[in-house]
């Protein structure tokens, strides 16, 4: 397949939450202009986006509601399980360990990982603690899909490299830093300092 | 000044983290191989990034970190107090009003909206729950700076249409979907359940 761009992917994400708000209404179908308006975009670009991955709606008539939408959960791996690591059980692990929409989306969390001695064997809302020094290990027993770090930066790449070497090919990172991978392996950074930072830049910076 | 590009920024938040850590560990200098090898790019990158703020280090001796660290505090905006409004007192707002990162960094959250009778007029960690038919009046008089959307993707947008009308001119927001504002209003999105999605969309979608 074509390499997708990642902008296309958020906005397939955005059109599928349109999608099941519209499902929970109970209506049958939507125009490309609605899914525009909600991923701010244009219809031509709804229409795009969708033609990567084969061909849906009517002309004049929309798509129909029920169709789009499991075509797009398929279509964004939805329909099934993926296993989750949390490495790192301190307060980003716990919060995304209590995370519900977590395991509405099929992602269930298998374990985390510490280094602690007080917290290795304690749990995280439900889920076990283990000793970091048994990644590798079982990672090659469990088989996760997906390894969440929530560890500081300094030791992040060295954990990844970890992951990698076990494995892993896809890393959600809450790590302030930017972390080297294969490129077989998709890592995706997420942290909210740094975006906050970016407002407070852009407020600083204005013309 | 001249645009700074998104990525830019965030790799001087980067820097950033990571001249502190130097400075707790009582380190002098750095070199730009070290903060390259940090934000994921090259030191002639590095140079390029900091060159757009001015001259910082000298050849053969990299960068003093004490005056690198303050001046990047400078240039992020991080010298001052940034007053926060969060609008949706749920489990998004929740978990923002108990973030210590935010006042660390001088992100001071002033208060809380919600449209729930049931919520309005209690606290979120200490932070009072305002009606939000108040917002456009206490933005008149509190001159909060940045704005937290935690709310649903269905309202976000006439929310955002309020802030804007009110005056504030950044947003951080956690609605799924795309929000349009004017162009000298910065707005970031941040959806981790997006993000997931990506990472799904990424392992199914393999070669």
């Amino acid at each position: 397949m074509k390499r997708i761009a990642d902008s296309t992917v958020r906005r397939l994400s955005i059109y599928l939450r349109f999608l099941e708000e519209f499902e929970g209404r109970g209506l049958a179908t939507v125009s490309s202009d609605e899914l525009a308006r909600r991923g701010g975009t244009t219809s031509a670009q709804v229409r795009k986006d969708l033609s990567f991955f084969g061909s849906f709606g009517k002309r004049g008539l929309g798509y129909s509601v029920p169709e789009l939408a499991t075509a797009l959960r398929e279509i964004l791996g939805l329909g099934r399980e993926w296993r989750v690591v949390i490495v790192g059980a301190g307060k980003i692990g716990a919060a995304l360990a209590q995370y519900r929409g977590f395991k509405q989306r099929g992602f269930t969390i298998v374990a985390a990982y510490d280094t602690n001695p007080d917290k290795v064997g304690g749990r995280l809302d439900g889920i076990e603690i283990r000793d970091i020094a048994r990644l590798e290990r079982d990672v090659a027993a469990d088989h996760p899909d997906i390894a969440v770090l929530a560890i500081p930066a300094e030791g992040a790449q060295a954990v990844l490299d970890r992951l990698v070497y076990a494995g892993i090919k896809a890393v959600l990172n809450f790590a302030p830093m930017s972390l080297h991978a294969p490129s077989d392996v998709t890592v995706k950074t997420v942290n909210m300092a740094m975006e906050l930072e970016g407002l407070s830049f852009a407020l600083t910076n204005r013309e």
